[in-house]
Formats: structure tokens, sequence, C-alpha cells
């Protein structure tokens, strides 16, 4: 529903002929800067103590990489939601719990 | 739900220890370089057909990035979904139909 | 020589305390995030034509991404410009010329 | 010297039609992911503390950052150490050493 709403945006403003796929991956990665922005000179434990106005900041930018990445789908006929449950389940074969357990190591070094 | 399901694999595998709003922004940032990669030799009409492969390789991409998204949103206590929305009425203001259309200026230049 | 000059800047203001090896990574992506914004709605040929404003700003962005790498390359006892002449001597051997000639496709694909 | 190995690299392999300002930046943004991936699960002091294996690892990864950007600096005409130069002195004058010492707020929080 919200997929839709960002694409009836894009459309009333005729801004599908910007939305190409390698477009939509630059403005990610641009949207993504502005995320890790908030979280550069910060500690790992002031990043999980933000205040509220941190906090909604972040949310927005969030918000943006949701959106761009919910475009992204729209164009290429991809249902995101979808290949992430795919990919939850790869990843629960790639990373046993009895292996992974409190490792950060990737599925081919466990 | 998947957001439920993202959060259940870490926990059962004790990664909260390494999944600070820290961590997961650069985790974002290293997953939508590895989906740009993807894109960054094509153009942009290329970007747009892609093959049957080449699109599931983007769609497991977009799901790291979402997978990781949504881990973000439950350890900062954000709906992203929710966000998303507000960020799309908040667009709705700055960028009119009538002065918007066809154009990819920022705002503050229409 | 600049290299030197970025670390007197940063140890004059004592930010050498912010400039462990990973949040340098994080400042990098956000300074790329901030160039690849310039470029993200253009065509090629259009990025590849800027005005002399535009140019400037990019210049400034380059600019923050290489201090960053140079930042980077002395925290951690690395000289950047040595590793690059080896990158490409590496690059000689995996893309001959009579392989990659006009070909965007990675090494192994050759 | 390094930038006009890295032309060559390219131009004999004419990969200039490639290498559009757009794309550059994209394949650096690629880049930067691969680098941040090395840091992304590490403490800030783990990060300081690299082994040889893993030092020589980011090397290269900085190495390509590097590379992409002085092609990009060559496709556009921008010198970018002369920018760097020229950014660094602006820095000194956004944050002098008595109000930006052991700070790391923007300097318009100052």
């Amino acid at each position: 529903v919200i997929q839709q709403r960002a694409k009836s945006f894009a459309d009333a403003r005729d801004w599908g002929q910007f939305h190409s796929p390698k477009n939509l991956a630059m403005a990610m990665a641009g949207e993504i800067g502005e995320l890790i922005e908030h979280f550069q000179w910060l500690t790992e434990e002031q990043s999980r103590q933000l205040d509220d106005q941190a906090r909604e900041a972040v949310a927005l930018e969030m918000a943006d990489v949701l959106i761009y990445l919910l475009r992204m789908g729209d164009e290429l006929g991809i249902d995101v939601l979808d290949a992430a449950e795919r990919k939850i389940e790869a990843n629960e074969l790639r990373y046993p719990v009895e292996k992974a357990k409190g490792s950060a190591l990737k599925y081919d070094k466990l």
C-alpha cells in the first residue's frame, strides 16, 4: 500500500523518467550516506541512545531509504518483502544457530 | 511480521551485541554498495531491462538492505513504515505537482 | 605532504579520538553519499558537462573523500598511493588488454 | 603520475566510454561499500588494530577508491589534490582550534 503511494507520488510528478533502477540505486546510496552521518562520530553505545530529536531525524532518513527501495522494486517488478522472506530462509541455512551463535564471521568462515 | 522474524533470527544467534544502530548503518551501506555494483556500468535503459538472473541477484541485495533497515528500526524503536508514510506526506507539501512536474530539482530550488 | 597537513589539522583539534578507522570509513561513506547526490538525476552525458559551479561543488566533495582516505591511511599505517600503484599492476594482469578491451565484465567473467 | 597511469590503463582498454562521472561515482560507492564491510562488526578499538592480512585487504580497497577518485578528477578536469588543499584551508577557518578542540560537532553547531 505504501509502495502504491510512493508510485502515485512519483507518477503525479512525472518522475518515472528519472526513476531508472540505476538512478534509484544512486539515490538510495545518497540517503544511506545521510543516515550514516548521524552515527559516524557516535560510539556504539551512544548510537543506541538517541534523544527524541535525533531519533526522528534518523527515522526520516530511514524512510527515504525505504521509499527508494520500494520504488526500485516497483520499477523492476520485484516484491522486496517476499525477497526478504526468502533471504532470511537462506540465512537460516547458512548460519545454523549452533555455529553462528555469538559470532560475526561470514558463513564461509564459520 | 518480517521485522519480527528478522529479530528472532538475530536473537537466536546472539547477534544483538553486534547490531548497534551504528553497526547496522554500516552494514546497510555495505549492502547498498553491493546493490550499486549491479548497475554501475549499465546504461539507464539497460538497468530497466535486467534478465531473470540479474533481477533475482538484485532482489536479494534489496532484501539485505530491507532486513538491516527493519533491524535498525527494531533496535531504535522506530516504525519505518509509519515514518515512510509521514515522509511522503511531507514530500507532497514540499513538491507540489504543479511546480515539481517533470523536474528533478530539489524543493528549495523549485 | 597533504597527508601530513590533514593529520596536523586533526591533531590540533584533538580529533584523533574520533578518527578510528571504523569511524573514518563511515565518514567516507557519508561524503560519497553527498558526491553521488550531485549525479543521481543527471544522464551520463550531463555528468560529463558540469557547469563551473557544479564542478567546484563536486571538487570539494571529492576533496572530502580524499582527506578521509588519507586520514585512514595515516591511522592504519597504509600508504594509499603505493597501494594504488600495486592495485593497478594487479589489474593489468587481471584485465589483459586483448580480453578486456571495450568490455565492462569483471575479470572472472572475461 | 598515478593519475596518468590510471588513465592509460583505462584508455588502453577503451573504458572511457564507461567512465562517465556518474558511473565513476557509483563505482566509488561500491568500493566504499566493500571497505566498510571490513569494519562493520569490529569495535573502534579492533578497527585500530588490524592484523597484516586484514590491513593489506583494506589497503587494496582504499586503493580502489583512490583510483576511481583520480579517474573522476581526470574526466572532469578536477585536480583533487589541489581541491583537498583548498578544503583543508576552508576547514581551518570553519573549525577554529579553540572552538573545535575535542568536539565532533559540525561547524554550524560549534
